[in-house]
């Protein structure tokens, strides 16, 4: 397996393009998106648990009920979600980009997001649409990518080659997401493609497993989003045999749909909204994988812990607090903690009681934007790991006032 | 019912003090707390639900065994927990102060407040203690709480006088908090004092049973401190009738109480670290408590809506987002919203769906420093209130580097 160029586009068979298309006044950044596949794809998804729904999830939803999909069409700046005729007008997107793409409504995939409770203007998706579909070309991701993006500073892509019995394999993915995460079952916006052939249902398998310890392990303010979507899409083109069951062949794959999805975390978090540093915690020594997860992702979500790694303060009471109130049972007095980064690591506690440190080193090793909170519960053998980032000045800047 | 002066010693027979002993080094504010009835007190507490316990947290558990304690002793700028030596600093305090005030350490309240994970210095505390204890004085509340603020900007001290039986009784309370405040089963620390007389068996009861519309329903940070505690102390000077069973007295005590720890709330809400504003969400029409408490709880835990309400941003779409993941069950398409202050009230949402508004009179109505955010779940007759606060740059800096 090696990573590749390309994104949603590194598949064999996919195109895709992304446009400005007026969904908000003033902005004239790219809010359109479009990915599409040459055949039908085999295509499955997870959405949000949130109770409020956006609306293009309860269409989405509906049309992937069998099975099926053949293009994505997303927008960015307005999520169209709290609208009294929010699933009209998502009903209205999908119907455009059907008609636009000479392929039937049903397969396609429908996603929004941006600022709640706005009516979305359907108007500049309509105008738009004929320039969206002219433009989609092989190396459309970045164009796709941008498209999606609202408060994302970076554009999130990646993909990977592999071998399914010794036929090459591609899989690839997009994501946005920089505020409001807290996925739950699901995450903010990725669309991944592959060229593998999967059955529908083989490829929900996938894909739900693999959220578990991937973008539900990841969380940049504790808020789970109204409009989560996940969805992956696989054409088949690369020529493999069918994988319609569990085997080295659906390894080989969860392998590269795992690589992808961790990558995609690690760019979701490190570009969090105001985020300076990436935060990865490993919990190991665990007792079961239900309580490693739940340890390591209480301490990304602590604000308290979350803000002293921005002043690059190593105040690893606030991380033995957040491992006690995670709700996990454990024995605190067996807990060890050390922070890592590329400038080395520093322990600074062990079984459960503080220990000398150098400050000097601590500070170096946290001032890097790329932090590691390694946490050993010395009581088992399960591990887990989560993702976040810091709690900055900015992140109270760009929430202060979103929707201006 | 009516609210009086006097904070912990308005209830007859209580003396209070706090002095500067110098916990910390260069710090020059009050560090040392004490509270002394003349008469042993029936006595009860609530304390964080946080596996990660503060060593004085066990020390006062075993201690209040028996329903009877006579003093507090409380330092701030260390919270003594995470201490390999921790319960044996705490017992130490303990007969300290027992052997200042002549009188059995197993009736004294211990607590500490501050930073995690460095050893509490016994000597400043033994130093001081003589000073402390030849300083309490009926009017000593001020200094007492003086002695237990950490990043505290306010004093919070509240008391009222109320009539059981045609005897006037007393009950007042202080309380320290501002960080790490996600009570769960209890709260900060808050020592609360009354002469109404009441068993231990009732005022476990009652202050068990109202931390759970008070203390349990205030959020900060989300934050479940690992010191938490809540204590009580009746001495009986009032001369009423032993309150032992429930009835039209216990009645009477529950409401003075509930109006002392409310009260509490909003203070600690409002001086949240950083905050520039208290908010409170007010959910009325749920269909049961469980549900009014969660959806209450949820809004005014979203980071997201707290950086909008420091922006005086009318953003409902993540009131809506919040009540979505609550976790409670309930029809989103009931839902309606309202914001309310001194400056008048804008309606934002009706049944879960946007309404117009003027953004002008929402700006007006949340540039006010107390918010109501009410919400209307249509569906049934119970309510919940919670208190949180606006997420602002202050909290990052405070929190930013916190320990030095």
């Amino acid at each position: 397996m090696k990573l590749i160029e390309g994104g949603v586009c590194a598949a064999k068979g996919f195109k895709a393009n992304g446009i400005h298309c007026g969904i908000r006044e003033g902005k004239i950044k790219k809010d359109l998106t479009m990915i599409f596949s040459e055949v039908p794809a085999n295509a499955a998804g997870v959405y949000t648990t949130n109770l409020v729904k956006g609306a293009p999830i309860t269409v989405t939803k509906k049309h992937l009920e069998n099975g099926i999909a053949q293009a994505v069409i997303c927008n960015s700046g307005n999520a169209n979600t709290c609208n009294a005729d929010g699933i009209e007008i998502a009903e209205k997107m999908s119907s455009l980009a059907a008609d636009a793409l000479g392929i039937r409504s049903e397969d396609m995939i429908v996603a929004s997001t941006g600022v709640i409770g706005q009516p979305l203007n359907i108007a500049p998706i309509a105008k738009g649409m004929a320039e969206l579909v002219a433009g989609l070309n092989e190396n459309g991701s970045d164009d796709a990518v941008a498209g999606i993006m609202t408060t994302d500073t970076k554009p999130k892509q990646i993909a990977v080659e592999f071998e399914i019995d010794g036929v090459i394999c591609h899989i690839g993915g997009i994501a946005k997401g920089s505020g409001m995460i807290h996925p739950n079952m699901a995450t903010m916006l990725v669309f991944i493609t592959t060229d593998a052939a999967l059955s529908a249902e083989l490829l929900q398998k996938a894909i739900s497993g693999d959220v578990q310890d991937t973008f539900n392990m990841l969380s940049i303010d504790g808020d789970t989003s109204t409009n989560d979507t996940c969805v992956i899409m696989a054409n088949g083109m690369a020529g493999n045999k069918l994988i319609d069951s569990e085997g080295p062949a659906f390894s080989e794959f969860m392998k590269a749909l795992n690589t992808v999805n961790v990558n995609l975390c690690r760019m979701m978090a490190a570009d969090g909204e105001g985020a300076t540093k990436m935060l990865e915690c490993s919990v190991c020594g665990a007792q079961d994988i239900r309580t490693a997860k739940a340890v390591a992702k209480s301490v990304v979500c602590s604000s308290l812990l979350k803000a002293a790694m921005f002043g690059a303060d190593a105040n690893w009471g606030r991380v033995l607090c957040a491992i006690g109130y995670s709700g996990a049972d454990l024995d605190v007095s067996r807990i060890d903690v050390s922070f890592r980064s590329d400038a080395g690591i520093v322990d600074v506690c062990r079984n459960g009681s503080g220990i000398d440190f150098s400050e000097e080193t601590a500070k170096k090793v946290l001032s890097r934007n790329e932090i590691d909170i390694l946490v050993e519960l010395n009581s088992g053998d399960a591990s887990s790991t989560a993702w976040g980032c810091d709690l900055t000045y900015d992140y109270v800047k760009i929430n202060g006032d979103y929707r201006t």
